[in-house]
């Protein structure tokens, strides 16, 4: 998998487990303790996260980091 | 999990991946394509690797990037 579409494979499950929550970026970034617009990279693949940002995201998403990366 | 016990469990399992393949620090990060410093460094849990260095270790390791994650 390029690097390129691994950060992709990343935004498609954030957006994904966003949307089943019915939460805006917005939103999951109020509960990530995250920028919107940092959310809004993350879901289009512009973002290399991080491990600790990984975990912020899949702890207010209600599942294990890993289950964010491909 | 902490933040700290997230990056520490990455550790873990980069060392025991490593360490069934047999090889060092320098050779994983001659896989990878990073340097063996920083190898030791997310080994010990002080790294916060991003998306992009997780999946060349895993890469290198074979396996799939979210089994590096808790």
């Amino acid at each position: 998998m390029r690097p390129a579409d691994i950060k992709a494979a990343v935004g498609v499950e954030v957006r994904s487990l966003r949307e089943k929550k019915g939460w805006s970026q917005e939103q999951l970034g109020f509960q990530a303790g995250l920028h919107r617009n940092y959310i809004g990279g993350i879901e289009r693949g512009k973002r290399n996260a991080g491990i600790l940002n990984l975990a912020k995201l899949a702890e207010a998403l209600g599942v294990r980091p890993r289950s964010l990366l491909p």
